[in-house]
């Protein structure tokens, strides 16, 4: 269960969401259901297609935004008149002009990355002197500075699934001989057993289906003799977990062994980057040139990683196209990998929180390719 | 587990899409995940922030359309080109341009409902001279039209909730004493263990959380003399059941059975409302206007019903702004609901499926206000 938030910390959530809007021009803001509308008012939308939103003003003063919501599910909204107003609309009304009602008249407004089509069509054919423009690339995540709380938040969450990681090292959990699925259903229930209060998604990738790098656990048995890539998470109060680790069932390979020491010098060498400071695209390119180096530069088929909080995946992330500088707060994963088509790929995942010092790994299980 | 379905399948579902985008003055179509994406290729797209897009374009004869993926999702994509083909993208190139170099240069596009506003919002910036439409707006939905198998196939899937309804009913599950969270985790059981593949939602909600048509089941305990509505559904083979009855902890007070009978009244005359060719519009006010003359019309603060297919929900939706005319093929539910805040609440539904005679129901458990 999620502890609920207090209406100060709230309070103050959306003076500092208000404060950036202005600084950013937009006059105000537009969220759908999700996290970031969860963030700012503790109430979890239904994911359905009447649509939850949060909209808030700039120009209003202390006004707090509206939490406009379906009638039929106002009774699980908590009264909180200083966190929010509460606007229901019915099924008898249309929800794009409800949503317009609330909205200033002209100027710009910023909406979620993931406000649904229909909704934001609907309100610029309406609303002709509104300009739209999704938070990310007006402010980047609102969501993407942790405070220190929350930083530890994320490390406890990280030590819950480092404990499952290391049943899989240690051999407690069988693998030859068992299918992906099944294996994957273990982690799962596992993942509970040790604390978190959900599951968000396991990953089991065996011998060859290891080069898919977010293969789908099936009905493939382990076999001796392979790699197996393990990469899975949770969350416990309201934060995730998201580690990767690999494990071979007998003796490692020479050739695999070697691609494993460049890949867990390109990780070390892309938390060592991971200053204040230092762009975020040179966090992907610091472990991306040692790969490179390494031989395996075209088996690098992502970026190195994506921020995590209340979702798995969050700003900011971390790619070459991203200049933006790792700041103080951040939160995101460090996990190169290397894909070898139908023969096997590895991956090392650790997330990270940026303390003033630098990088404070939040994942700490054995980063060696364990012989199980 | 779903099964995969054919190439012919497939090819026969786009060609009748583009004649429908066509005959709207479309010159293409652009979907993101989801149930859409996955009717026209079979391809179950991860629902992450990097996007999984469909592209057809109804200009170019006979060509399939075009799957544009993650690169480091190819592994998961099967090789199909006379269904589609497969165009990656990767964590150095801006998803929108590689969407937009696969679209028409000009004309009315149409949208899935729920493409992110990021990407429609780039879009309109990187295309001036492309119109974007959502679908539901220009042509419903793209599955409402369920052809006779699918109907079998969500008869088959209400049949096997209405196993579990009727352990309800006859008193298997127990109820006073147990929290609102465990009568759900076991209900939830059941569904799988009546052959469900999955489990979408369960909603108990007792006493006067019946009252909350959306309420999450919580801590509160079931009581004697009370009501206890459950609303709940899974997937099989792909299709979803959802089907709502209520009961009553012991004997039922005159005020409450009276309303029940006015609510299974209007129950069944919407039922015998739905008849292709009746607008939509007109199941819903059939039974709103006998739960009206019954003194209830303020209590029904929902629509009769939506969609139902691979989603849960999904079009067509019945409300009364609806006036789209019932067809052969569509599927919805039908549930009225009566709720007295802080009291009581009560709601009754059935799936129907609409053939040439009439609406025929895909749920057939007791639809008596059954003591427990």
């Amino acid at each position: 269960m999620r502890r609920s938030t207090t209406d100060e910390v709230l309070i103050l959530r959306w003076n500092q969401v208000r404060d950036r809007i202005k600084a950013a021009d937009a006059v105000g803001i537009l969220l759908g259901g999700g996290a970031d509308l969860r963030y700012l008012t503790d109430y979890d939308a239904m994911p359905l297609e009447r649509i939850t939103a949060l909209v808030g003003r700039t120009m209003a003063g202390n006004e707090p935004p509206t939490l406009i919501v379906p009638e039929l599910e106002e009774a699980r909204v908590r009264t909180r008149p200083s966190v929010y107003a509460v606007h229901t609309w019915d099924d008898t009304t249309d929800s794009v002009t409800t949503i317009a009602s609330a909205l200033p008249q002209r100027g710009r407004i910023m909406v979620s990355d993931n406000l649904w089509a229909l909704h934001v069509l609907g309100l610029q054919r309406h609303s002709p002197n509104l300009e739209f423009v999704p938070i990310s690339e007006a402010v980047g995540g609102l969501r993407s500075i942790k405070n220190p709380i929350e930083r530890d938040a994320l490390a406890a969450v990280g030590a819950l699934a480092d404990k499952v990681a290391a049943q899989i090292q240690n051999g407690e959990i069988p693998l030859v001989g068992r299918t992906e699925a099944e294996i994957a259903d273990d982690i799962a229930n596992r993942l509970v057993a040790v604390g978190h209060d959900t599951v968000e998604f396991v990953i089991v990738a065996s011998g060859p289906n290891s080069a898919s790098p977010h293969h789908d656990p099936g009905s493939r048995t382990v076999r001796p003799g392979e790699i197996v890539l393990f990469d899975f998470g949770g969350q416990f109060e309201g934060f995730c977990s998201d580690t990767t680790r690999c494990v071979h069932t007998g003796p490692v390979p020479a050739e695999v062994l070697a691609a494993y020491e460049v890949l867990t010098t390109a990780q070390e060498a892309a938390v060592q980057a991971a200053q204040p400071g230092c762009p975020l695209a040179e966090v992907d390119l610091a472990a991306r040139r040692i790969i490179s180096a390494g031989g395996y530069g075209d088996y690098f088929i992502h970026r190195i990683g994506h921020g995590i909080g209340a979702e798995i995946h969050e700003h900011p992330y971390v790619t070459e196209l991203n200049t933006a500088p790792v700041q103080i707060g951040h939160a995101f994963s460090i996990e190169p990998g290397i894909y070898i088509p139908d023969q096997w790929g590895m991956r090392l995942e650790d997330i990270v929180v940026i303390e003033a010092d630098g990088a404070r790994r939040c994942n700490n299980s054995n980063r060696a390719l364990v012989e199980v």
